[in-house]
């Protein structure tokens, strides 16, 4: 059965078709900067948000229509399964990405769980190598069940340390069985909801701990996958441990994580850090730790996490921007949609609207930042910016040659001649707004 | 003459004194957990905000009424002096923080600026010599005047990077000549204004590369006073670098400066970063670089850095408890206002009440945060919330012993007997007031 | 049966018990200001966080251990009843506030589900016949059904419109059985995702009409409850249409509906929109319309309606303050709480501590607002600052005499003297801490 | 002389033209909906910002270079006068708007400055005359002196009332004079630091009687032009009282003031106070009181008022929208560009293409909108979308033929009946990016 009916595959009409069921600016074999848009992009699926999710919210039920939902339990996993393999079907998506509650029920124990996985897993794993779609990421899911109502690998409860620990073994089991390109770690619960009644220092090395753990488990059995940590600065708890790049970026130096780990970054959870997206993705790009994208968009006048589908132009660009710079481009990552239907779109063609909406912004996104870089726009900017770092004095001080003797003797000489250079602001995103236009 | 003419010095008459120019908490002599009062908070006056500033704000003139203000130039700055040991006088405050450009105007050249400054220094060396007062940190200002528009240390302008260093060096030629007991870097103008003229990674590591020459040079010259810098989300830039405590901390590390600094914490920057005062001294703490603080408060429904004196006795008591807490109190760091009366309270009588209004909120928080401490009210919740991790499988975890397979057998075993216990926050905070009225 | 088991009733202890089930501040039959503390306070307990809610949250399932949770469908609302009236009981509390969805299950069709009201409707009145138990207000639940998707009032569907219509009516009638003293409308989803499809002139245009026909449906049978509308600025929609009490009172004004409503007024909603506690209290109070309050705290970090018990001393202070002076005091409202014990407080006795935790914090607001009264603490401060206005041109001005011309002759004469005061905020904010500790 | 040296008025030259100095999309006689792009937009430069400004923030001096900084005093004015007619000239642009106090100093006396204040208007007004640039609006600055640190209508300080009369007095026969096509009242210090020490009830009544006082003047000296007034929610106050359009509206009505006053919305506020710009401007719109807009943009990740000049072509967009649906368009209103150029951006030149900038996106923005409005994009989702209310029940409801009890009855026969559809968010907004890119 189809459970997006009369939906057909959905084909790159270009920017003016007015066939809401096309691609505008998403062409998969377009080539740009010498790769494919599909290569670059690597788009991916999110199971929990497509499959799992209903609509819900604090203040209401679920709302969505989903032909799946005549099934329950294992069939129930079973059907979303098929579901999923039709979308990205449909959208002509590579890949996917779930958490392992997404995809099968749990059991009365963690036997039983794990039986319901290894079942499901074993499905996917034939719809895998029938379909040639792939696994971006997997995850487990360490914050929906009560259990983990004080955090998993940050909980003070150890039995709850020691099932977190079991969960992800199995977890990592999976990856290696699907050839899951790369492993996340999401915080989910670990943070705290107090400092009144939180020991920081034992919940952090105990985090330490279990990625190490987890880091040693993946190389006895061979996995070979990416680690991927994803910072979110508040939400469910009210302070989450890996609150943005640079926190994380410090967790992990602190405790020697720092060879093994990437950063999966999402839009969303770097505005409610305070950040942009693009400034996200820059302190993780001149750190060498960009892996991938959770791409979706928050509402900047809403305190929460809204998973709105990305259609801001200006942030797509951006975020393209330094992918393209990105040594290796995305890389083993992707272009992942962690964003869901609005709880008003809740008709099973929204889903397909929706994603087809991301992908274009994407896409729209790719275009203006790759003639952007082929303009050297920025380029140009930065090497007259930057110049006086290029020689003389700037030279000496980025060779290591200056100190602040040396650089006293030459302020005391030149005190009266400094000349700024107007920084240009409103004239550079005039250019921005034309090549978005334009490209 | 006086500049706070009638004005006594200021004495501790106890909580019900109606006299508005008495201490009703702040008992410099009390002792309290083994020190006095005075000990433990070595409170510091903020030559800017109280001798320095006028009230302006971006949509108006100064309002503040100052004696001072009949004087200018040099005159003027002597007369500061004057001020300022006058007001540590009546306020019995044994330390005070300028930056340099607080103290004495700027020339026409550096090379007369630091004439300027040496004449100033030298007068208050003789004031402090004369009256015992002592200087708890210097800095220098490098964000007001114009030359530093794009930065000092991560300016576009090697130029202006080498007026820094010269401006640094001399500071640190002064906190030696005075004894400083701190040097503080405040990120000032160290950020961006947009992502699309900048680059990142060239500014950051510039600024390595200049604290490291502040890190030669102090032991050139044998300062060996404490480096501290001051983390502050945003403004004036749209990013400052130095976004919070691990952000910091993450900096420190990754440029192998962490052995040379710690971090002076600003309430009201804590919150601009989206967290508590609490969550920053926290996060110092537990990684051994709490420094010192700038006490004051924000207006969380506001969006920038209000400075306010400190008067909410929550965020004064959980400050006091993390630094009764951290190994050595607050060393040789100390509580300095970094706060400013509101435009409308212009008098100069109002530096005064605003003093004692931020020293007896912080004393009460001292008074109640040790007895919390003497009550072990903290203690005891997490004794028993983290109980599971002094024995047994959580010991395992602790001391390294357990893996993801001993761990998954563990929890093969257990996976259904996990008993979690409530947080109990509604108590604790039930508590915590009862703290804070019975202490 | 008990549902809080070994639970005696609270009684008042004083502020230095340490018995964590017993009040430490509200003493219910202390006299304050002419009337008892319970007078005073009108405290209610709100159905659905207490009894009707699990705990879950959008990262996870409910965790809260209950002991109703036995049963199912009408069994279980009518343990729901019982443990009501047990905590009331508990609490000596003598109000409680519904929804009509909070009390019974929904049936098949609207008869059915009117059904089932019928007859825990009846059960309640029994149980407030028995006990002296009031009911403070009832309201419907118009948000949690997906039918209401897209609003009641303000829905794009008339058919929604309709049974949103039916449920209100049906919800007075019982507000009359059962003596309810205000009937609250509170927004839930009346507002928008997106003005890109909204009619905002014609939805709001509607909501005038539905409260036109509350008005006169009450009127007909005669219900003379007071009629209350809580604002709410965004969450679950992106905007709400009550937004704050000066955008309630805008649209109440326009549409002639003031005469009929007043307002209910929540601490987090308060923050929420921007503003203070005590700044919509102020509002309220001088229009008019202070009705009623839903006693909670948010954590201004956090940008979603966390719903706290409300703890904060300033905060109830304050509000206490504003309601102190209010005409008639809380009048025919009371103090409800509307907040919910943390996710991680899933125990019953949390339930009780949280309560036992509001209360003393209004009771100890009540107690140091009125010594503040009683010592013209703010009259004082008032009959100075604005003691121009009693006499000369301010008096002209205030009394309607003066014009821009009798202003302008005057300004010309004084222009060089005028002379302010100082607002001395920092000094009352000393004396506000003062009376914290010592009332 | 030149202020803006070697730049010549700016042409059309349409999208790809790489001329910085150039209109991509502005160009003012294309006809757009029957009018010229001229006409639509009716753009005005902001005197304060452009030319009496000078780049200073709270934590810096003034950066920016302008040619007229070689004068002082009524040279100065004079020179600036003489800057801004070029600016008109070299950006094509037909109106200014001006506080008093940025045209001309202060003098010692109120009469003195009303002297000066009189010779600039005079050369003002030769200038307007000569060349054919209109004044869009004036207003009085009564917030930079420090006579209004408590506010000037709302002030605590009849004398200061007294002044700000005979200054807006002033500024009235000004408008007249100058043939002002409206004038605008921004709230400045009208508003509160503090509830603690604020007569809420006096100080809002004593702006009623200030603004009946305007109207009254206007009156009886026949100056016709529109009254604006222009909310803003907070900044310089902690709590400014014309919050929002809802709140600016709220006051209007309770104090008779609504039929004089209309309001000029500006971006930067609208966010600040959690709304989008395009939501104030609708709110405005449906009530019959969108007068005029300050032209700028937030920063949504920083919390004060940054009047960036505005380049978000979905805020321009959804702007114009508004502008175009409104009866009359802008009327006599105009878009005014209240917008600063960074402290960064201090070259003259880059004022010129801050405005470019500006221009263009409105202009971008106005072209798109215009091509929605064509293509009923919008009104073909209402019309869909509120259908129900067309008919059968609601057209009942809407023409006030339905009660509860008719709804109720109707309710009862199809509450199994209802069906909701999708409100299609993501599609829509994927259409809107179509016609951003395609316009």
């Amino acid at each position: 059965m189809s459970y997006f009916e009369n939906i057909q595959q959905i084909k790159y009409e270009g920017r003016t078709s007015t066939n809401p069921l096309s691609f505008k600016f998403y062409n998969p074999d377009q080539v740009i900067l010498g790769k494919t848009m599909r290569e670059h992009m690597r788009f991916a699926i999110a199971y929990w948000h497509s499959f799992s999710a209903n609509g819900s919210d604090p203040f209401g039920s679920g709302t969505a229509i989903r032909a799946w939902d005549q099934y329950a339990g294992l069939e129930l996993a079973k059907a979303r399964v098929d579901a999923c393999f039709e979308l990205l079907h449909i959208l002509d998506v590579d890949y996917f990405a779930f958490h392992d509650r997404d995809i099968a029920p749990e059991g009365s124990t963690l036997q039983e769980t794990n039986q319901y996985l290894d079942e499901i897993v074993a499905l996917i794993k034939d719809k895998m190598q029938a379909t040639g779609k792939k696994l971006l990421w997997n995850t487990a899911n360490m914050f929906t069940n009560p259990r983990f109502v004080h955090g998993a690998a940050t909980t003070n409860n150890a039995d709850v340390f020691a099932y977190a620990a079991a969960q992800v073994k199995k977890a990592l089991d999976h990856a290696k069985e699907l050839g899951s390109e790369n492993y996340v770690f999401w915080g989910g619960r670990e943070g705290y909801e107090t400092l009144l009644n939180t020991d920081l220092g034992l919940e952090l090395d105990n985090l330490a701990r279990f990625l190490h753990m987890a880091v040693d488990y993946a190389k006895e059995i061979g996995y070979t996958g990416q680690f991927l940590i994803e910072p979110k600065p508040k939400e469910p708890s009210k302070h989450q441990y890996d609150f943005d790049a640079a926190t994380t970026l410090s967790f992990l130096q602190k405790y020697d994580l720092l060879p093994y780990f990437k950063l999966n970054l999402e839009a969303n959870h770097a505005t409610l850090a305070g950040h942009t997206f693009e400034h996200e993705l820059r302190v993780a790009r001149i750190n060498g730790v960009l892996g991938s994208i959770d791409a979706n968009q928050g509402d900047l006048l809403l305190g929460w996490d809204t998973d709105e589908f990305p259609t801001d132009l200006y942030s797509t660009t951006l975020a393209m921007y330094e992918i393209l710079l990105n040594e290796g481009g995305i890389g083993s990552g992707g272009v992942n949609f962690d964003a869901k239907v609005r709880r008003t779109s809740f008709e099973p063609i929204d889903v397909v609207y929706a994603h087809i909406a991301g992908m274009d912004s994407f896409a729209r996104g790719l275009q203006v930042a790759a003639k952007m870089i082929e303009d050297r726009v920025f380029d140009n900017i930065l090497d007259t910016r930057y110049a006086s770092f290029k020689s003389g004095i700037g030279a000496d001080i980025v060779s290591g040659k200056a100190n602040f003797k040396t650089l006293e003797a030459y302020a005391l000489e030149n005190s009266h001649n400094i000349v700024n250079q107007s920084g240009r602001l409103e004239l550079i995103k005039a250019t921005v707004n034309q090549y978005l236009i334009n490209s």
